[in-house]
């Protein structure tokens, strides 16, 4: 996988950009535009850039290149980029694949700030394309030029009227910010984000990437939600500091794609990207407060929501319908995506009763259908609206109504006295749900409203209410990170000690060591390479002990038969080390690297895993879930970015079905949550004050009622790989 | 939860109704229909059904009753259904609810064959709603009179011009028919089922129910795909016969509402249905045959697709793509799906490596824009697409194209030269996705068209090639149910003998016995209710035994402190019993009911839970998954309706996770898959075989490499509630 080299980064900091100077603001607003190898053809199906940015509204100057024209869409066209005779900001490149590089030297010699490189061949392509591309970055890196692409629609901004597409897109000045690492994100916006303000495609990124774009659009305030699509990136510590400081500010959806192996794949040979792993980029995004949108609808969805509704404060929702078969449907949803349904008071049933038939019983599902025929669509709707909106009990409500035939079928449509109510209550959320044969123009009306906000289909209104919720509850959070327990001089020792001695493993005694200086417990174990040494060694621990081969060859010692537990003295000792090196000799042939563990024994508790590993895009990970020999069938796992807040380790544990376990079932006791918290922290820690530190596995992790301790240790160390 | 007693249904075979008489002919093209309690009113907002039956195209004779006109909608009024001068075929009733029993006896005695009861108010609403229904179903069985509702739009239908609904409604006589519980189906057809040819509103069906109107779109050749909504029945076994026959011969489509919770109360007061647990609606709709569809949008799309789309008769997709980034959304959803990339041949790659640039790595996904860009949009889709569609590596095809703005971006539309394309080979489906600003009106000439079909996004397209494939793959096999070993004489026996001495739990002999004789091994287990006996029954199992307590105040033996394993002698089992004796008395307080059981120790092998309830719906229905302790936990089981065939037993253990483990994780060996198959089957048979089994849970049966066996068993007996 020669693609996944990662492309070294400009000395840069990325955060200090952002703050003193905006690399991306030459891109959405140049004062002047050269397009480098624009074709001469104009007209329907030539997509030629000049024309379109034209159409478009862009009032900078335009110098067409092109060595084979003397005008082209009108102006005067040069045979290259020195012979300009005015000032340029941005360059647009539009050459054949080889010629890139030397136009982009020839760009920066000339002080031009930006360049957008257009073609497709690049990373995306073969070999050769990731040449062009490495000396792409190379040339960024040298001069400062700052370039945007390979592969890539470019830039759209319709607020200062300005776009790098060949392909025709709308001016829509609306608040909101697209990044993304394919052209179909601008063609086809309606899909994905309903509208777009402005919108980056860093494609390729050979030297621009989401962390940019990013902070350009955290920091224009025209610009209310911000949607990223995500395949991969080679700097995805950036992208998640960033995230992290752009969700504080605004809301940000990402959509992840290239989830899958095959996915993986594909996008190496499209984007060029590095490609992470799909569940350590989920678990950044949503440690960083960004929503996580699952396919095109969610984006959509998500959008419309962040960019009209209020906050919602709580996951309490009425629904108010004409149908109870439709709010059987959305109470479904509500119960799928962790919403309940409002319990309504007194007051605001004794409204609905008051309009409704005797017979009529009214709750929450409110349907007001017989009501509605007794008493008038418009009196009906207004009153039973305006009492859930002011009834103290009620977070967010959901109508359902009919979208019928306009004008003809006027008197069925409640859109309006909907939108009006809604508009009058601003600090709750209304979520519409119309059904009929006119949705699309009923759902238009509501949109250009923009007070409440109509979905598609009921379960995809209760997705977007908890997500609403969701990021309401994360940011009323306080998040601390503990502060460190400065362990790590002494852990440093330990550790170059184990290196001197050419170890890529932790021998028991220093894993034992450095786990306790950062708070995690081990159970006493000590190494003997002989019967007579195992002898001894069980003396220091104390029977009853357990006894496990200790082989490099031997990943899983249950398997292999290479465990015994409850040994009671040294004659099983001895008896249990003689069949242990027989079973050892049969499966291996030889056993000479081999050696036992004598440990303590520890009974009872349940196991759970916990581990750390060095992601080659975020750092350091956590890892906690259920234990054990089947953690790998189960995956019952939840993971986290170090540094760990409290609030990010107690997440993790409950995101797992074996939480379940540990909050005692049928009966039993509950087990030790701090105890997994601050070892999970501890490890967090651990991780980030040692480099040298590949990887960790506590496994099983066994916790009791009160304390928990490790029974198997493996610690990787060595120095970083990049 | 009074709602909950079951209906009392007729004597009738509904299955032999479908093959003699269809009693839904007269509800869906009636020739004459008399409109009881019909409003004066007419126009806009007034709903009246005469007024829409009219608008509609109803050319039969229509009989005003109302008592307090002379004159409705242009035609006489009768004051009562005695005084219409002609034979009425159908009556619809709309009086208020107190009314509507006797107005039912009335067409009855007047020899009219059905009743349409419109209102609210009865099983959805109070007591007296409810007491209401009840007279109606009375009225139905007495008289043979046949009713649908209450509560309910009725029927409509397209290819004979009739609806009984107060709605409007368009008439579009398409190959679709809808049953459901709730008018908006009607009124959202477009939501839910794109149209609807013929539509049959169950409601709260007192009398007609899903079997019927199954059966009548079944027989009707004019229907081709069957959707169904839903909430509950009373009569799920006739629903779950009716559906594996219509299944066989269309695509039925099934959407259950009212999974959670809270939904079933929201059904109870809605439909006054009896609303089942949804997890066995959806085992027996998936053993029918029958597509699941989870919300609306599942609907909509698999509605679509076994419309216009033939079988897809594997899983290997071709993509033709202007975009990677869209080919690689679509294979995350592949990989999601169940579905695979198909491995093009070399002659197929050849063609679209001839068209593209030389740079362009050509495969599958095959990204055509560069060739596009080369070549021309028809030239190059129409190359593409008729290449893949030759190429005997594919099943099936999506294709993403983009949604240009029609007639001015037409260069950009490639939905002609697909659709053409695709025409020329009917025999492999082809999914599309249109990008851009004008996906609807692209998306409405390709149904019109009506030979490939287009989804709002990619995951959605995948998602129903899968269904497509999973339908093809459900009834490619040859489903046997194993016939009975003839053990029910001999078992009825053990049961009768259990019942006289007054046991509701079986004891452990006759467990065994009883599971013997359907093929199902038992660790040899003994009861002794004092020290003394213990002694005696270990000598006759064989030492090591476990100990067991054995209370029916203890139902989780091992969390009491009530289990001891591997008793090697005759002095460590009595050490055990008196320890178990204490601990009981310690938790109990008393412990003369208890006793011990004495069990052959069973070691090695993994644990499963194998067991059988009656389902108050859907009669006999088997579990299988991952067994132990904590096996509500993990909820890792499947379910099959009895009779199971050999098929469906494989099936729900393949549905675990944890049949990973049974085929071997880790280098470890695989456990037994037959034995589980067998025991499944076998305890089907029970279950068919012995109604006065209530329930059987065999928690954990320990599979081994080869065999197994269950080490603890529990089989309720007793004589039917209902």
């Amino acid at each position: 996988m020669e693609l996944l080299i990662p492309i070294k980064r400009m000395g840069r900091d990325s955060k200090e950009d952002a703050l003193h100077e905006d690399p991306m603001e030459v891109f959405m607003a140049p004062e002047s535009v050269a397009v480098i190898g624009v074709t001469r053809k104009t007209g329907a199906g030539s997509f030629n850039v000049i024309e379109n940015m034209r159409q478009f509204g862009y009032e900078g100057k335009i110098f067409p290149v092109n060595p084979f024209a003397n005008e082209i869409a009108g102006l005067p066209a040069y045979k290259n980029v020195q012979e300009i005779p005015d000032p340029v900001a941005l360059a647009i490149v539009a050459t054949p694949r080889e010629q890139v590089p030397g136009v982009i030297e020839e760009c920066a010699a000339l002080g031009i700030r930006g360049a957008i490189v257009v073609p497709q061949g690049f990373s995306d392509a073969d070999e050769k394309g990731r040449a062009l591309q490495e000396q792409l970055t190379e040339i960024a890196r040298k001069t400062g030029i700052r370039i945007l692409g390979p592969n890539t629609l470019g830039v759209y901004d319709a607020f200062s009227g300005f776009t790098s597409s060949f392909m025709p897109l709308e001016r829509t000045p609306v608040p909101v910010g697209v990044i993304c690492q394919s052209g179909i994100f601008f063609v086809g916006a309606s899909l994905f984000t309903g509208r777009m303000g402005k919108g980056i495609d860093v494609a390729n990124a050979c030297d621009l990437d989401f962390a940019e774009a990013l902070a350009h659009l955290m920091e224009d305030e025209r610009i209310r939600v911000i949607f990223a699509h995500v395949e991969g990136t080679s700097r995805a510590a950036s992208l998640y500091e960033t995230a992290r400081r752009a969700a504080a500010r605004k809301p940000v959806i990402a959509m992840k794609t290239a989830r899958s192996g095959w996915g993986v794949r594909a996008a190496s040979s499209h984007s060029g990207s590095l490609v992470g792993d799909h569940e350590v980029f989920e678990t950044a995004f949503r440690q960083a407060g960004v929503v996580c949108a699952k396919d095109p609808e969610e984006a959509l969805d998500y959008t419309k929501t962040f960019l009209h509704l209020p906050p919602m404060k709580g996951n309490r929702v009425a629904v108010i319908t004409f149908t109870g078969a439709g709010g059987i449907i959305l109470v479904d949803a509500f119960e799928e995506n962790g919403l309940t349904l409002a319990p309504l008071s007194e007051e605001t049933l004794q409204i609905a009763r008051g309009l409704s038939p005797d017979w009529m019983p009214i709750g929450n599902p409110m349907d007001i259908w017989p009501a509605v025929m007794k008493n008038g669509m418009d009196r009906v709707y207004r009153a039973a609206l305006e009492a859930v909106l002011q009834d103290d009990h009620v977070d967010g409500v959901v109508c359902i109504a009919i979208a019928p035939h306009l004008p003809g079928e006027a008197y069925l449509d409640a859109s309006e006295v909907i939108q009006e109510t809604a508009a009058a209550y601003p600090h709750k959320p209304v979520a519409l749900w119309f059904y009929g044969p006119n949705q699309p123009e009923i759902m238009d009306r509501v949109e250009r409203q923009g007070t409440a906000v109509a979905y598609p289909t009921l379960p995809r209104a209760a997705r977007a209410l908890a997500a609403l919720y969701r990021r309401y509850l994360f940011f009323q959070e306080t998040r601390t990170i503990p502060s460190s327990r400065d362990a790590s001089s002494q852990a440093q020792e330990i550790l170059t000690r184990a290196l001197h001695r050419g170890e890529g493993r932790l021998d028991e005694d220093s894993a034992e060591a450095l786990l306790g200086l950062y708070g995690i417990a081990t159970a006493k174990t000590r190494f003997a390479s002989t019967i007579e040494e195992a002898l001894r060694k069980a003396e220091e621990v104390g029977y009853p002990v357990a006894l496990k081969v200790s082989s490099p060859k031997i990943s899983h010692k249950t398997e292999a038969g290479g465990v015994l537990l409850d040994v009671a003295g040294p004659e099983a000792l001895e008896a249990g080390c003689e069949a242990i090196t027989r079973a050892l000799s049969h499966l291996h042939g030889k056993t000479d690297e081999a050696g036992f563990l004598i440990q303590e024994m520890v009974s009872g508790g349940v196991e759970v895993i916990l581990g750390g590993k060095r992601d080659p895009q975020f750092g350091p990970v956590l890892v906690f879930g259920q234990g054990g020999i089947y953690t790998e069938v189960w995956r019952d796992v939840a993971r986290g970015i170090a540094p760990l807040a409290l609030e990010d380790a107690r997440r993790m544990i409950r995101e797992t079905r074996f939480s379940r376990i540990l909050e005692g079932v049928r009966g039993e006791r509950a087990y030790d949550f701090d105890v997994l918290c601050d070892s999970l922290l501890g490890l967090s820690r651990l991780m980030i004050d040692l480099p040298l530190v590949r990887e960790v596995d506590l496994n099983p992790f066994k916790v009791f009622e009160h304390g928990g301790k490790t029974v198997d240790v493996r610690i990787l160390v060595g120095p970083e790989v990049s």
